[in-house]
């Protein structure tokens, strides 16, 4: 293995905290204080999965996450009582941004500088490269490049997003190792040849998870954290 | 300025030296002992701006950096008596690594850590991402992303490599900055509406060079080195 690419909404980053965190404020200033910023964490990013489908599906163009986001807030804040026109432009898209302020779970920083030493790392995420570099600038992801769907110009699951991962690091498949604490992210990645490694993150969705809790297939690596990776390999 | 982007061969790195440096190896060991391996990195170098031309014009479809390089290698063998067919592929593809093994200016890891702290930097070099990153690696370049040629799908100095560059840093523009000790990159960049930083590189093409030893236009910024750019900017 000698290139490691990574899932980063959930796997890396703690998506759902950080935007509850961002929310609450929103939430309290627009009238609706009464609502759990949790709740509308997961609201908000339950919309994602079918917007991105539309890209894949070639309904529409390649569009950079942070327009899915944004178009998905708008769709939102009615469930929430809130009325998107009624919010000014600005304070959306500052909420927006929650998403490029996500905090790393307490273990990725050392894991990942650690098989930063003898490895290539690098994002292999939906997020766009604007949106991956604040986010490694804040929290100091030591990526080596930022990749992912914006460069390959493909969500995954499509196989072209992980293929063309692997094409423009000048590996093939096999050489490449995908890091997740998605199954179904993993499946997609082997399909296409890559290693797998499943990284469980048993909170990404709060205390009452139900999906991803432990690995569903004979992954090449299943460990707890990011140092625990970093031990399976040597690194 | 938000963002800062640099030219890589020649500004950041001193190719000449590094490709010198692998091929005297290389010439001795295929009987060219008798050549400079300064001259045979230039003519090897000479070949790049034709090669690279060819892409821009739609001639050929784009190709990574690393596949021009192998083939103008292929064509310089025979200025210095090396039939390339009497040399084995794998020794062609490991000089061909020379790209991605140059060592920076003294002063470029310096001045880049510096600029880092407040600016997100990024290379916007004719290097594939491949290459990028191995040089990174080896030499300890803090990019915060890997940018340029092969994420624009097409070569400098054409305007959608730098128009693209802003486009996926989500900034205009007019915010980012080009770095480049060549006055034709930075004109190109000017005309796409972005600022401009010249630093000197006088020895870039050894002790008797010519072009670019100073800015020949009223460059945003004007400096002999990348600690003087940080001082300039306040960085």
């Amino acid at each position: 293995m000698k290139v490691f690419v990574f899932d980063v909404f959930g796997t890396v980053v703690d998506w759902r905290g950080g935007v509850a965190r961002e929310a609450a404020t929103f939430l309290q200033t627009h009238g609706a204080s009464g609502v759990q910023p949790e709740a509308f964490a997961d609201a908000w990013r339950s919309r994602y999965v079918p917007a991105m489908r539309k890209v894949i599906s070639g309904e529409r163009p390649f569009v950079r996450l942070d327009v899915l986001h944004r178009e998905n807030l708008v769709d939102v804040l009615p469930e929430f009582g809130i009325d998107p026109n009624a919010v000014a432009p600005e304070a959306l898209d500052e909420l927006n941004l929650a998403w490029h302020r996500l905090d790393p779970w307490p273990d990725s920083i050392s894991g990942l500088q650690r098989l930063k030493a003898r490895h290539i790392i690098a994002p292999l995420s939906n997020g766009n490269i604007r949106l991956m570099v604040d986010m490694a600038k804040r929290a100091g992801l030591p990526w080596d490049a930022i990749l992912g769907a914006e460069v390959a110009q493909i969500y995954k699951p499509a196989p072209q997003a992980y293929l063309r991962t692997a094409e423009v690091l000048m590996v093939e498949p096999g050489e490449v190792c995908l890091v997740a604490a998605h199954n179904d992210d993993l499946a997609a990645a082997r399909k296409c040849g890559l290693k797998t490694a499943f990284i469980a993150r048993p909170y990404e969705r709060g205390p009452n998870q139900t999906v991803d809790l432990k690995a569903e297939s004979d992954w090449d690596v299943v460990v707890n954290d990011m140092n625990e990776l970093a031990d399976a390999v040597g690194a």
